[in-house]
């Protein structure tokens, strides 16, 4: 008869929903800017799909010059890039729209990041070369299955600009953290859109077309939609790029705190730019002080930022966090509501009683 | 290059601290009565006590005719009880009240249940014999250390008045789901205290002492009481008995689902007595219907029930839950509020949207 000396406590993934595995990252229990796999969130469209890899060839096809079927020993061969891109999922945060929207609903951890290996998408379009006309690259996943509005099955596809499918650091990705990439995040290639939302950032893919037309597939132009009306579609625009936003990971939401020394901790992000500030308020909003933020000169990862507060009285405080961005844009007081729930920014809180 | 045929997906434990691990049961996930020993919801006052089971034994002592000294042998070898029995802890649901309550933000799944295995508390009692003029049984538990509001340490201890000792259903356990209990929920020795709430089934037992007088730990006369009001200590009463409840458990809330049929299902429980109608409504306590209960003859365990709802139009609902039990005790829409947040039980609801 004995028991563990030194019993292992550690954070779970949060389940939203198994069929399909929707589970996000305890995010508030991550201590440093690593994100391990098994904590990275999951999110899927489709139960998973059953893959043989004894033949699997990537065809890029469409409007190219010289149409490619790629092995994985092709790809592997090709020059590779290595970035620390966080991943974000549009319906971050969606639980706390007000008034409610319906769907997944994500707390604040619907979201990572890590160091993503791989090959440009550009290095694949220069061997195929790309036809005059050419407008979108389309990005087939594996994963497919039916909707509930459309009585139709669907393979899970995105497109992407010409502009953002070319840019350098659009990889093929095939390693993470400097392991292959696991299964449930898209082994054996994943689309890797650094500074757009994680619907971009196709798993498991299956093919890569090269269009002359806006693509409409329903993942696209359904889904991942901001619908600024509940009523009705009137000024429906893409969700794409990420909004600045920043998350308070201590203290925990209706903590009990000491007086005196307490440190105040969190992430800060955004899509285009870099993190330029992020301010703090012990008093509601009232005031703002700066707090210290971490290098954020790398632009695609999040920064850590650290603000020590001092309270000297009891009582009850709302702490709040708010980020800036390079390109000038600040989280708000309130978010951009819209009815499927994407792309929460509104500054962050948490309410804590100091004894 | 393989990857798995069947990827397995899972729930986990819902992480609300690590230091002390307090991690709640993904109740909304668990698809029958079954919870496994790691889906058992933890929760800690302090970091884990370290033991060493070599030189083990019970000390029971007090107002006892024989003070004995237990070794693991003897009490596994006296006659045993084995009972279903729901654990839940006080704070369970702590989450939703209005207004919010400061502490472990719990949400539904504070909340286990398996079947027990152990020696009756009279049993061993009744070796060691009662003096007169005995009034509670205190149960100290190795874990310890410092609280927050009195710079002194204290280890887990708890007192039952001498009745509820004696009940021959009041168990010292070794033994969870047909196993040996984990270390993490009080391997060798807890106390299984059924209809009361969690915290008065101390682990890791180290001493039972019968007194005299009312027990005055502060986990007895801080912690685990009520507090009707948020300015004074007036009308404070202990925490005992579980208070009748239900949780929905499908669908989850602000689901999406489709016309046509549904099935509502969940869970229902009480202390005292069993479970004898759970209602559903699904026009926001308009109209109530029954819906199926299990067998709750049984009264320690909570009874599953379900509800096949026909939603024929579109549109948003909120789906109630009410469950009655055999004491005339039901669910009421607003919750006993006290400040430290212990024993809600007020109807269950979720929003759902039809589409």
């Amino acid at each position: 008869m004995s028991a563990p000396k030194h019993p292992v406590v550690k954070p779970y993934l949060i389940t939203r929903r198994l069929k399909p595995e929707n589970q996000e990252t305890p995010i508030q229990f991550i201590e440093n800017d690593f994100i391990s796999n098994n904590l990275f969130y999951r999110r899927n469209h489709f139960t998973y799909p059953k893959l043989t890899y004894s033949n699997y060839f990537l065809p890029i096809n469409g409007l190219v010059t010289t149409p490619l079927l790629l092995s994985m020993q092709n790809i592997l061969q090709l020059p590779s890039k290595t970035l620390e891109v966080v991943l974000e999922c549009s319906g971050n945060k969606r639980s706390l729209f007000e008034p409610k929207v319906f769907g997944e609903q994500w707390g604040k951890g619907a979201i990572s990041q890590g160091i993503w290996k791989g090959v440009p998408l550009r290095t694949l379009l220069g061997y195929s070369g790309i036809m005059e006309g050419a407008k979108e690259v389309v990005v087939e996943g594996y994963d497919f299955g039916k909707r509930t509005d459309i009585d139709k099955v669907f393979s899970y596809t995105r497109s992407l600009p010409l502009e953002k499918a070319l840019h350098p650091d659009t990889i093929i990705a095939y390693e993470f953290n400097n392991q292959p990439l696991s299964f449930k995040h898209g082994f054996p290639f994943r689309l890797i859109v650094p500074q757009w939302y994680g619907m971009a950032s196709v798993k498991w893919i299956k093919q890569i077309s090269v269009i002359a037309a806006h693509f409409t597939g329903p993942f696209q132009n359904i889904d991942y939609m901001y619908y600024p009306n509940q009523e009705n579609d009137e000024g429906a625009h893409p969700v794409t790029t990420m909004n600045v936003n920043s998350t308070i990971q201590r203290p925990l939401d209706m903590a009990r705190l000491n007086k005196g020394k307490n440190v105040i901790r969190g992430m800060a992000w955004t899509g285009k730019g870099i993190i330029t500030k992020v301010e703090i308020s012990t008093d509601s909003g009232h005031t703002w002080s700066e707090a210290q933020v971490g290098d954020s000169k790398s632009g695609y990862k999040w920064v850590p930022w650290s603000y020590e507060w001092n309270p000297v009285e009891k009582g009850m405080f709302t702490v709040m966090s708010k980020a800036s961005d390079s390109f000038g844009q600040t989280q708000s007081t309130k978010p951009y509501w819209n009815r499927n729930g994407y792309g929460y920014n509104a500054i962050d809180q948490v309410k804590v009683k100091v004894e």
